[in-house]
């Protein structure tokens, strides 16, 4: 690939950032209050803005709902095409509601499982009037002790729910599934892996594919297998971002291991992901527990910037060759190099070239943004986990 | 040991309850509010004392401060005797507060450290007023990203701290320090592991000892090993009991690997650590996040003494004899059938015998206790995590 | 279920033993000998078919090619049916020869692919010869280092081989996919982990299952979850059975972890995969390095045996009444009711039924069979992993 | 620190390969052979010049009794300072005996204990011939089963045979203690973690220490946490370097996780382990089971040198000052900064400044010495774990 295709492939690249890691968040012991944080899903489309004009790579927002509902989603639509981003994927919440203490559409109770499903049902609603092409699946649901509820039983519930959902989507509308291995469900989680994503995903349909989420695996699974693996299948819907030294600690995406985000951007590269037409999309999930959220946003966006740029920049011919020699030691040479390559010169220069501050963290901190929410954003009740 | 002794054993043994596992709990996603929990520190200790009503081992239980805060404490510890219970370990707590944010004695700012240091102090306090033997330690402190601060000097901080509190002890007085892999801290974690816990107790002094909870390992760790050499090296000062799955799950002890909690009590009887001169707290720490709250403890401390009962039943001389023998399958065998007993009728006729019902279940679900604290416990704030 | 209902279970359950777990096994570190090991298939039959005369319950046998490679594949059939058992499974291994050191059916090699496929049709050749139904394929090919090789693309060769295979089938012929987490590949696994094997399975057609072995899996992975799933999908072909506490430790099935059986064996009683329409085989995979051979297959058969009577045991009707009441400590106490309980008193009383001695561990000491392999066994090369 | 001083450092480091990298080696299932691989430990000495030659970091080379054992230790000893390199730690083996079945120091049975500590002993007799500082202990000693021996007995017995041995040493020699969470033992390893080596290690005395193998840690260990403590506790020893992505892999250190050696590397810098006076070893232990041998040492030197320098390059200032700062994102950016920049061109300048190659892989590719072992090692046995 040349520098121009590298360039081109990095000026085409879109990042979302997630409307939820502008507000606060925290663990079970504690969530810790920052100053100038978001009070409403505005402020938080206006925060996103900031993380798109220094980055220039992640022009639209994954929406949460209930998080994020407002009564006129034409209206926060707007308002958010007026600060310069979209509206992307939206995320159902089905596990903050007393009645979703057993479960949401897994729950033994028809009622239950009936309202969780109408929560879906209209998210769609939310879709129609956003414009947002994904629907994105996550479900608490599972167990916390061995008989509690019946394994099996609940996948029949689960696939049931679905099939609902995805009969409601219209034009080039998705669900996109996610998958967890556990928390908060402690024993059984009803679908913790993405065989089980997958296997729904394959009776749902073509417009139904899989999230990876890169904090959600068992210790020691190869997540780029699992792209790769994905990618083969068509059926890998989108990336949650983040990273992890323990469970799923949501920590900045590169700052836990950069390796394995490279390594698994060279897959993306590898199975053309980075493609238009693979309508992968690329999301951050995060949550910034004791830093300051816009620049961990922006962070972040970096991040798997540089991770992009360094898979875009591995020799493929020499990588062919070696590999197929047989020639262990080649091979890796060749992808390590890229790895080993200090990519920041080409960013900075990519960002001039597109006319932004060539350090985005840089230009953020001299905006006066930070200050100027701090003094404003007084008062009133800050979002946060549950806001 | 003949059923004479192991009788005897069982009734001996003391096993303490938290306050904490009688209000609500919880995931970073959702606290699930329950009818009737407890609304302040005196309705925790009328419920433990329930607990100890129908298992007649429970007669302490544990206070978190500031969770149990109260003007008086020694009208507290009154109100336990005369409920049937005793106040037990004083658990501090300094993760709570927005200093602690990037912690508390390990936190780079001084003036941080000193609030979290008089905390402990307090707590000390607080202990000579109940007439506690132990102060309980655990440290959320530790850093999310690598470079955040320095490892090193946060245990020189660490160091300090703990010296300055052990020197406050009096009399019998104890410091227990609990260690834990992780969460909330996602990078590092001041005091990880047992070794960690080790050090600093071995330069404290006789005093201060490890506690050891059952959830707080990588996946893999054999905790019974670890028992042991505790045991061994005289610095075993307590257990928090609870299960897990896969993160410090809190489900209730015996629910997720019985067998792991067999193996446990086994070395903690091969090691001498049931008599009273060892000195081992036998603690629960807890969550009934979807459970009710008194069953739920009803139901771990009876895990507990089943899996006591089948680490006393192992026949030592053969056990012993098959192992110096090397007969690998015969030693396994001999400890397997102690596991196989079925102990529920021995722990049966036990209760009989000493006025108890011999189902603590059945009984506390027939004593209408349930149905009247649902009935009186309404408005109020109930207690909960941070409550 | 009635106890006659459990007891007819138990008496048309199957286990089958596998020929390798006579031989000599042993880490990278060290094999241990021990006295009176087979060297040849004839002599691992025989020894098989003691463990059957014991507990009546084991009366097949998996073969290993080529460790168990013979002139006379009917002649083998013949004389294990002579000693009192059958030829059950045929284990493929492409992964012990030097061409296999960069993989078998994924090398990038096509000569190498040929070479490994030709094996597997080979296999099939012994299945008809022998009447075996299943042909189980595990696949150690992977890669060691990122950028080693290309992941899709070994997933292409793979398919491409399964298919050619899966052509070759006649009859009632199966192919039982396994899959591994790791090793003796340390950084991709081809086939790592059940959604792999089922998504290959499913491309392939009816007569392609999954097999689960007990041991394959990440740390933390909910094994009885995939055993549910499969089972609802159709998809469980086989277990092979045995625990750990680690990695892939091959230790006797139910040693590490008897609850964790117990909750497998539940869910295949519940997914109705002890029926034969089922077409579930039950087999054991195990390195028996510091115990006795027989003896451990004995003591493992029985571990299979006591979980499924457990299993039986459950009480379905409060176990349903409980879950959809949402009733979770209720719930959980009913599966726990049969776990507690001492299940060997049954066992022997329906040993004794059938003809066998009640304790099959003793009556194996007392039968002289292991002095007179131990005399007679001088000489010769003692088989085991490679022999 | 100015770029002389990182230079200057990066000159003054030393990194010991071991003997048996030289050798054959691979997991349970296959040994693979490779051409020209050593038949003694001469030519192992000479292939290890090579690494040194080439890198001009590697002046030592650890041996292992008794793969390397000789008649004449001095003439062994001269022989590699003729070929330009010197004897370097001396590791004992006391795991591939049949004898060690059930252990060594820890076995039940005196007299295989007595064997075992004479034969540590005797490593002491071949440290006084080589002029050897270090006695490497690892033991493999640990159970399968549950009950199989007894945990706290065998640790009596282990701080029996360390202090025969301790008292055994002269001069500077030291013991440095290895801890291994499992393999091959499956249930209890009786120096399973740092807790342990380093309580055994403060019994003995100041020259006794703990070795830190990289690959020897439960999932999501913390290592830099572990390397930080020790060397605050001034007990740590040496390194075993190495990577991992599942258990104990023995791939080429940096291989797997670049920023993790990156991260231990900091702590060693931060805690003063390069300077002469810590008396840290830092030491190669890796299986390159499909990689040619000497091309994976140079490589696996390489990486730690990246490591160390990257480490050498944190700007410690701006560190300190963010950290105390409270300046999460900015103490991390400081961190990173240091991480993400290419040291590939300051090292080849390094090289050259001291008249090496700039590329040792590629100098060495072209001296024609691969091709001349293939071409003269043919007969014999060809050296690997057990030869």
């Amino acid at each position: 690939m040349t520098e121009q295709d590298v360039k081109a492939a990095l000026r085409a690249q879109r990042i979302e950032t997630p409307s939820w890691a502008y507000g606060n968040s925290g663990t079970r012991f504690k969530v810790f209050a920052q100053q100038g944080v978001p009070r409403d899903p505005f402020e938080k489309l206006a925060d996103a803005a900031q993380v798109h004009r220094f980055t220039g790579v992640a022009p639209s927002v994954s929406l949460h709902i209930p998080w994020d509902k407002v009564e006129d989603y034409t209206r926060l639509a707007e308002h958010a095409r007026a600060a310069g981003v979209s509206v992307g994927a939206i995320n159902s919440n089905v596990f903050q509601d007393d009645d979703y203490m057993l479960g949401s559409v897994t729950h033994p109770d028809p009622r239950v499982r009936r309202k969780a499903t109408d929560h879906l049902l209209e998210c769609v609603d939310v879709m129609d009037a956003t414009g947002s092409r994904d629907l994105k699946l996550w479900f608490s649901d599972g167990t916390n002790y061995p008989g509690q509820d019946d394994i099996r039983a609940r996948q029949d519930r689960l696939a049931e729910a679905l099939a609902e959902v995805y009969a409601r989507l219209t034009g080039d509308q998705r669900i996109i599934l996610e998958y967890k291995l556990f928390e908060p469900a402690f024993y059984t989680t009803d679908v913790p892996d993405w065989g089980t994503a997958y296997a729904h995903c394959l009776k749902l349909g073509e417009r139904a594919k899989v999230v990876v989420d890169t904090g959600h695996h068992a210790p020691g699974t190869n997540i780029e297998f699992i792209v790769a693996f994905l990618l083969r299948e068509g059926k890998l819907g989108a990336f949650d971002f983040n990273s992890r030294f323990y469970a799923d600690d949501d920590l900045m995406v590169g700052a836990a291991d950069p390796f394995q985000l490279f390594r698994i951007m060279h897959e993306v590269v590898r199975g053309g992901g980075l493609d238009d037409a693979a309508e992968v999309a690329f999301m951050l999930d995060q949550c910034h527990n004791i830093e300051p959220k816009i620049p961990g946003q922006i962070r972040s966006v970096m991040n798997v910037q540089e991770a992009t740029a360094k898979a875009l920049l591995v020799d493929k011919d020499a990588l062919a060759a070696a590999q197929s020699a047989g020639d262990v030691l080649g091979a890796n040479a060749v992808l390590m190099d890229a790895y080993n390559t200090d990519v920041r010169p080409l960013l900075a220069e990519l960002r001039t070239e597109t006319g932004l501050a060539p350090d985005p963290m840089a230009a953020y901190a001299a905006s006066g943004y930070a200050e100027r929410i701090r003094a404003e954003r007084v008062g009133g009740n800050q979002a946060g986990w549950g806001a």
